[in-house]
């Protein structure tokens, strides 16, 4: 499935992206009873994985199009994804954010020189925004998940992950808006002949899991949960994908998830935000699942305010 | 100096300790108006470039008298090392422990199957016991500072630093004991022809720097610095060697500790203890000196506690 597609991709984001490290701890895997594999988006450029999927959905544009720019709707790290990809090609990105978006943010997406329109903080009024700045400026819209591209580009770290440890047995991943799950399970599908991929999922927000269950798209009524990039649902493109090839999700509680945050802080001594935690705790929870596995789990991104560590 | 000495240690520890990487980030490059390449020892085993001190004068123990083990006093990262080290050799560690050392630290002793005693947390009581513990059972005691082979195990760092990046023109790491800073003048004596080496030190136990204008070691009445390694003073073994080979020290304020710690968390995305933010605030608070400049930075370690975090 999507196998061309896939190593396309890789071939197309390569040069645009870090190759990230592999990291590894040796207590990590005695609690754990596996051989566990970090692959540390957290150091890709911008902070998060986010940069492969904007990366190859703007070089896919065709270059007489891809001149008029893009146009996305983030307050978190899409934003900066599409922004500092926009900026390496040169053309403009149209960054719509809600008036809520932390100052932070909203800088750092100035800092890689993108042209910012705030609006209110629905999902409504983010959409009419950017449908207004693509047809005044014939910019490309593109969905944070739910867009092939941007999903085959999430792929690509899975992608590179399989590359240097060939002989993983299952690979977990965070569960948001779906497009890493969709991406990495397309990856591990055409790379490897016995690698299954999991994601995990915040029991506070557990639409995917539902999902699963029902066959259909569900939603958070809430979404409590302190990863705050997997508050979204699954989409029409992504879900398809996640039905087919992804082995299962497994739902954590919120100290579970800030106990695995913790544990990569102490351990591994690297930066991350609470989403990329998620895996682990996910991994720490159903040891006997994976015991005697070797397990890759993708570290989505580092971009935290450090003031709100929950320890 | 110590040509031929460097040059083994190294050759003695390069088994026993991690090669770490090397981290750069644009943004500090931008605001340091310089290119600055940081050497990870917080990724090292045990979390710190104690490390290579300990294996280096624990290998450089003759084996029929290694086997009696060896004995520090210590609260922190040396205890560690020597505890790791003395396993990886199969030989007993007898650990001097002051009593209010934190209970996380000794439980990372006990891990690595040190032998711990108990003692008033002064430094007589301390070497007292140290003392008691080489009568009775023959072990080698072992300096965390002052000591050559410690001293040039610490210099292996550098060593690696510039054996990967061997046109750096400076190097600045933080001076508290003096050891890492006497190897690491040793090392680019020996390995470059024009990389100076210089400390950075707190304003609030800056010791080494009255040393280096008074002639003699110099001590803190008082040390309320966040830079908890570096509250010590330097030995009659590192300190004419810093004398001779080290071009200077920076103070810092605590308030640009605090800032350069910062940064290193949001952009490199790394954990790393206070002491080891010294040197980068250093370099931020002399731009002008180290101007244009290739500048290496030893990030010594990075065991800290999570929850007591200046930000």
């Amino acid at each position: 499935m999507y196998e061309s597609e896939i190593r396309e991709s890789y071939s197309r984001v390569k040069d645009y992206v870090h190759r990230t490290p592999i990291l590894t701890s040796r207590l990590i895997n005695e609690l754990a009873q596996a051989e566990v594999y970090f692959k540390c988006e957290n150091f890709q450029k911008m902070g998060a994985f986010k940069m492969r999927g904007a990366s190859n959905a703007i070089l896919k544009i065709p270059e007489t199009i891809r001149s008029r720019g893009v146009v996305t709707h983030s307050s978190g790290n899409m934003a900066q994804a599409v922004a500092l990809s926009a900026k390496n090609l040169g053309i403009p990105a149209y960054i719509v954010m809600p008036d809520n978006a932390p100052q932070v943010k909203m800088n750092a997406v100035k800092d890689y020189g993108g042209i910012i329109t705030i609006c209110a903080s629905t999902i409504e009024a983010r959409e009419a925004a950017s449908s207004e700045i693509a047809k005044n400026t014939g910019a490309i819209f593109l969905h944070p998940s739910n867009d092939l591209d941007v999903i085959l580009g999430q792929g690509t770290a899975a992608f590179e992950l399989l590359m240097d440890k060939p002989d993983l047995d299952s690979i977990i991943v965070p569960v948001g808006g779906g497009g890493l799950l969709a991406g990495t399970a397309i990856a591990a599908n055409v790379l490897s002949k016995k690698c299954k991929v999991f994601a995990g999922e915040p029991r506070e927000a557990d639409d995917a899991y539902r999902s699963l269950i029902s066959g259909q798209i569900e939603y958070n009524k809430t979404s409590y949960t302190i990863a705050d990039g997997l508050r979204t649902h699954l989409g029409d493109i992504n879900f398809p994908i996640i039905q087919k090839l992804v082995k299962g999700i497994v739902r954590v509680e919120e100290k579970e998830i800030i106990n695995a945050m913790h544990m990569i802080y102490e351990r591994l001594k690297i930066v991350i935000e609470p989403s990329s935690a998620v895996p682990l705790a996910a991994l720490m929870n159903s040891v006997g699942k994976f015991k005697g596995q070797k397990v890759g789990i993708i570290l989505t991104g580092g971009n935290v305010d450090l003031s709100k560590l929950p320890f």
